[in-house]
């Protein structure tokens, strides 16, 4: 069992190098920043991303690119979505000649509109059958205190997926392997959007109807826009399609709930994001998840909707009526 | 347009003839109770069962089952599904003879395994072509404040159905139209044997990755058992399937899920069933179910660990390592 790499120790990226951790890996974790490096090694713990949190021994902090990939077998990336091209490209070299890529990333690259793992692939110079996305109902909060999670590992290459599963898999981080890796990601990307019109919903005072509602209809644009790419119906059924979807609209502790909520409390976006103490996902890929719509003649009301509230170009209260003043009709149609 | 008549001055029989008389109907509302009645018309409030809510003009309160009944052209049913029989065979004289009947109700008769449709059907004399069933993330506390609603309105008879959903549909309540009557059954039946699970697991502290999987895992063993009933598994996708099941399951509002709650907080049934203030359907009906599944061949997990649960034959910190313990494998096999 060679080590594993994990490039960016925020919220997520420690949570799963405790999990690899938990799993009986070896996990070097490589942060740009010294004091986290430090935490992490000698309080192992990472208060500033991950606080109150007891991280295993088996974790070794670095800042050094190269130490951390030195000799690793697999490499997971945990970086800011819209930045990471530009952080990987330098690691290209760095990467062992065989090693796995494990995106744990989330969104549309915004000057591109492409997924993660095509920004991986291309920024580390790694082929698709070297790459692995990991997506699922997983609140990095709660996978971090041990509760029992379960995720989907995917690739096209089904032995690095089970590579990956293998590695993870712990008493309470269940994998399960699938090889669709663009409805995966899909998911991931789409999710947060959806998420975000479900707190705007909540913020302007809607109920659980109303979410249910736009969960239940947001799957269905979600799984639209995925088959229109060449993905599974049955992927955006599973646990990183409707699973992710509803941990994620369903939870305090979503980032994208937080901002959509401050949104539907009548904040401007640049307030709704002082007031989350940074921006979501979903406002950062809503716009191009719309893009890659278009291009395959794909509606998507509720993410032309969100689109519209983040962009200022309509008051949030605009969008209720946007979406309900449609005519009656069968269902499914 | 004829006089509508719902039986049933319960939280959703009463709310459910406030969204008709705001759609423009005459509602005419039968209780047993002639407390219910006299206050209906006299303060046109429902404290008892839908208190804080101010009823429309247009409805009517009556304890004579054949002052509700006489000339209404749409008959709505809104009893507590496991005494429904009962209490509907001595009206079926009452029915006008091409009156529709709508049922309100979820679950499965105990007695019989029967779902809801049937029960309307036998007990009244009525055919299927004069049934319809109504369904969809439907919490009744929000609906009666207003909040913008979706719901299903199934009928094998497309005229019956959409003369109901005409009859409901207002400003925040938006019908859609279905043919799959036992597959929208199911889901109403189902989805509280679900909550239950959720609300178990949420009572035993954890999170929002475990309930979401509850509820994903949830809905692909509802769509295995309404696939083998003959349903179409689309139904289950949609909003009386998934967008119901996730309202329920969401929402602090729903009784399944406080009951479920009480009990993974380790309190014995007939203790959470006090603690709830009354029972919940799914606890009636997660047996049935479970019946039903068997007869047909069908898997069901989360159901089989609530009826363990429910009926004392399992401890509660039991249900979650029966659930988890399954081999690693690939998602959705």
């Amino acid at each position: 069992m060679t080590p594993v790499a994990v490039l960016g120790a925020g919220a997520w990226g420690t949570t799963f190098a405790k999990v690899l951790a938990d799993a009986g890996r070896e996990v070097r974790l490589w942060s740009r920043e010294a004091s986290v490096a430090a935490a992490v090694n000698e309080q192992h713990r990472n208060e500033q991303f991950l606080p109150g949190i007891d991280l295993p021994a088996g974790i070794t902090g670095t800042t050094d690119p190269a130490a951390a990939l030195a000799g690793a077998g697999i490499v997971v990336v945990a970086i800011p979505s819209q930045v990471a091209r530009g952080a990987l490209a330098p690691l290209a070299p760095l990467i062992e000649p065989d090693a796995v890529v494990v995106s744990l990333m989330k969104g549309v690259e915004l000057s591109t509109d492409r997924l993660m793992s095509e920004v991986v692939a291309e920024s580390l110079g790694v082929p698709e059958d070297r790459i692995v996305v990991v997506s699922g109902p997983n609140l990095a909060k709660e996978i971090a205190v041990g509760q029992p999670t379960a995720t989907v590992v995917a690739s096209t290459n089904e032995d690095a997926a089970r590579l990956v599963a293998t590695a993870c898999g712990n008493s309470y981080f269940r994998p399960y392997t699938n090889d669709d890796v663009v409805g995966i990601e899909l998911c991931g990307a789409v999710k947060n959007v959806i998420a975000l019109a479900v707190g705007i919903a909540q913020g302007m005072g809607y109920g659980w109807n109303t979410a249910a509602t736009l969960i239940n209809r947001g799957l269905v644009e979600m799984t639209r826009l995925g088959v229109a790419l060449g993905a599974r119906a049955e992927t955006f059924a599973g646990l990183a399609g409707m699973g992710d979807l509803v941990a994620t609209c369903a939870s305090p502790l979503s980032r994208n709930h937080t901002v959509g909520s401050h949104l539907g409390q009548g904040l401007s976006l640049d307030e709704a994001i002082a007031a989350t103490g940074g921006t979501a996902e979903g406002v950062k890929s809503s716009q191009s998840v719309l893009e890659l719509a278009a291009k395959h003649g794909v509606e998507m009301p509720i993410t032309a909707g969100v689109v519209a509230v983040v962009t200022g170009a309509m008051p949030v209260q605009d969008l209720g009526p946007m979406l309900l003043a449609r005519p009656q009709k069968a269902e499914g149609v």
